[in-house]
């Protein structure tokens, strides 16, 4: 059930993103590949959980009107597809392939994917402050959410503290392994349940607890891919397995061990559907999710 | 009277950039370094053009609060300031100084750079949609222009054609030239001259008047920029001189000659002051910023 409404909402996102991404009409061969670069980076595919995220936290907080959700699940996907781009380059994980298919910067060039990037970003804000047919007072509260989230103070600083970990073979503990994740995966997921909230005019209540159930998700999202670096095979993954032990990489299970990240993510997914208890039956989705994302581990 | 006006731009503007890149308290060494990168890239000095034509622009209008239009001209700095990050990079025009100064990616590391391009960019967007202090939909107004000069259609398209031109010793004629300027250079210039009309609450005929002495000015900037790279020698100009023959690029001059290019100029001149007349004696400021870009010619 979860999964068909995974299933669902990734062939509706790529829908929406297909048609945002229409180059307009008269452009110049230079600016038509950059549109397609735009295009090919968001069309790789991936589980689209961001959007996920916004439609069932949209959905939670009683709002009925799935395109305009999808509309907004998009931009958030554009900007988590923009930090996908950048990873990749040659001067940061410098990955040939994402997904089985060429990177970016490969299929076109390092410039040209550093420039789709850059048009991803201004784009997705664009959606937000310019197209969602809301108040204008909702676009600003939206956009303050989601350009913190993509801040220096929240993706880009995980970023940042990623690879200079990785460059120094610095071993993290605990404490600076989750502010590390907080920050590079967390922001944004955690963005995206907020947003969706917002969208559908919540309650303080709802966004407090929407806030809650985000952090758990982040952590159980990246406890959950530590550990299936460890225990899964490559074809499983869709991406090579063990590369963070090759790598000497500090992760949860480096850090905690295999049972005691069982134990947290146990954890944390009883934290998350305990603040999701404002949403009473409505709530469902959102649980159904965390629980689908801490399930790759059982 | 005008350098006078423009010196002390570039001096407020320096200290408000300043003020608005002060990393917050607690960062870990990564995030910290993040902010010293976006900081020394903003603070590497530049002719603060930009900022000094949203201050013109909204006097013109009638504003009265100098500091908001400091800040609303800090943000487009910010942006104007992450695409030379972004210019300088191996990838594209890879250069090692930039105004006599180590480029941020030399100073750094590119992908330190590549972060901090980002984050400019991200927390331009965010003084507009979560910081100025002006209603709602004047906030929303000027992001629709600012992100929009930002986007595809706009730099992210000047600066590709800028770069598949160059690669491929494409000779551009005049109306193919004018386009790449006009989105390179003259979509950010143009939208700080309506941004700042927006931000005073400027009438349609004071926007549409920015907006051809805009987009006159972007013009003039960059035909300037081609004759000085033929006459000034590098001393003056604080940057290689010739490049632009050295490389075989298409420029106005090489399009058009000197003779011809000094008299667009002029007639650009004329156009630009024929679009202030709306402002009576309101618009002098920006007239005698139009003369002094215009005069690096004569």
């Amino acid at each position: 059930m979860i999964s068909s409404f995974l299933a669902r909402v990734s062939e509706d996102i790529s829908h929406v993103l297909e048609e945002i991404l229409t180059p307009p009409a008269g452009l110049t061969p230079p600016e038509q590949r950059l549109f397609s670069a735009m295009d090919y980076a968001v069309q790789a595919g991936g589980k689209r959980v961001r959007p996920a995220l916004v439609l069932a936290a949209y959905e939670a907080c009683g709002g009925t009107d799935r395109a305009l959700a999808l509309r907004l699940g998009a931009a958030v996907e554009m900007v988590h597809t923009y930090t996908l781009i950048q990873d990749d380059l040659p001067c940061m994980d410098d990955d040939n392939l994402r997904r089985g298919k060429p990177t970016t910067h490969v299929a076109f060039d390092e410039a040209t994917a550093i420039l789709a990037s850059d048009g991803l970003q201004v784009e997705a804000f664009k959606i937000v402050a310019c197209e969602l047919p809301v108040p204008s007072d909702t676009r600003l509260a939206l956009l303050d959410v989601f350009l913190e989230a993509s801040s220096a103070r929240g993706v880009l600083g995980g970023q940042m503290i990623d690879i200079l970990y990785e460059k120094e073979e610095y071993v993290a503990n605990e404490a600076e392994l989750k502010h590390l994740q907080n920050l590079k995966t967390g922001a944004l997921l955690q963005a995206s349940c907020v947003m969706g909230g917002l969208l559908a005019g919540a309650s303080e209540a709802e966004l407090s607890a929407l806030k809650a159930y985000g952090s758990a998700l982040g952590l159980i999202f990246q406890i959950t891919d530590d550990m299936l670096d460890v225990t899964a095979d490559s074809q499983t993954l869709g991406k090579t397995a063990g590369k963070d032990a090759a790598q000497g990489k500090a992760t949860f299970v480096t850090c905690l061990g295999m049972e005691a990240s069982t134990a947290y993510v146990a954890r944390l997914l009883a934290e998350g559907e305990t603040s999701l208890s404002v949403f009473e039956d409505k709530g469902s989705l959102l649980f159904q999710i965390l629980a689908f994302v801490a399930q790759r581990t059982f």
